[in-house]
């Protein structure tokens, strides 16, 4: 996707150690267009697997997933971070290592959002190491839904988070796929 | 607006002490075509206050700011609760009670994204006690930018949010005003 990309080369920050900083667009600052345009192209590439919800986690991911659940018009769950009063105390629990902030977060879902003979696909802003998406997709099983998908805004190749989701056996989808960030390049697949 | 409102009465549920759970289509799950027309009408109320940014607040905040930064063709700036490495260290910083969460959480917005000359439309989930949203409010002065309006999805007339923020003097829109929430009930103004 040429708009994304150039976005990227124009506005992100290669941080070092594989961090990229996409704080105007995707991560705190949010450019509303350029989302819609997201969702759409992911919603296009999952047009034939027939999802009927969208699961993503808090915080990041919230933005593109809204946007796909648009385009396909179906509901996006978030999976939260943080219990709190208004969640049921039997919720899906996953722990996964976050990457900018170096310490284990929670992912918590309530039972009442994922149901046998759902069929989920599941939506994140960063495709890395894939441990996020891999706690959403044991979750999802958990749930007994159907997992039909993995999409990306954007795929950081040198992390080996494909690999990771390999054994779930659906189809993975990511916007862009940045193939390397030796020094302070980008470098684009 | 009735379709918001017949949402809340079919799935919305009245947990006591002024709680209420509607994480069937807002703080968990979100519905996004009523989304999309909840910020379409949020939209419409703004639509002579020339805002060029939203701020909102991560988590729920994220969804009906998102989409009325689409309708008004925008970028939305969501408030981080957690300092990332891709974050400045001369953030704007503003604690605030969560009211679910029985906690303080901090609020915390790098500079580069509120400028001074920036109109600045705030919207957020609920207006209940008013706190979070003044704080982004204090947030939107200190970086000498023009606050032009606050916007919620539900309030909840019986915190006393709108007092609050009158000091601002600016437009304080919500698409429904809840009036009362004594027993199971939910009373609409």
């Amino acid at each position: 996707m040429k708009e994304l990309k150039e976005k990227i080369l124009a506005e992100g920050k290669n941080m070092g150690g594989g961090i990229l900083n996409v704080n105007s667009f995707l991560n705190h600052q949010v450019d509303c267009e350029l989302m819609v345009h997201i969702g759409q192209e992911l919603a296009e590439r999952f047009a034939s697997d027939n999802a009927n919800k969208i699961l993503t986690a808090e915080i990041s991911g919230i933005a593109p997933a809204l946007e796909v659940g648009v385009a396909l018009g179906v509901p996006v769950v978030f999976a939260r971070k943080i219990w709190s009063v208004t969640m049921p105390k039997n919720c899906h629990v996953r722990m996964v290592p976050s990457h900018t902030k170096g310490t284990m977060v929670q992912l918590i879902v309530a039972p009442d959002f994922l149901n046998k003979g759902d069929r989920v696909l599941i939506i994140d802003d960063f495709l890395a190491t894939g441990r996020t998406i891999e706690a959403l997709a044991h979750i999802v099983g958990e749930s007994d839904a159907d997992l039909v998908g993995f999409g990306a805004v954007i795929e950081k190749a040198f992390e080996g988070g494909r690999a990771r989701l390999a054994a779930f056996n659906v189809p993975i989808e990511s916007v862009v796929i940045i193939e390397s960030m030796e020094g302070d390049k980008i470098v684009f697949r």
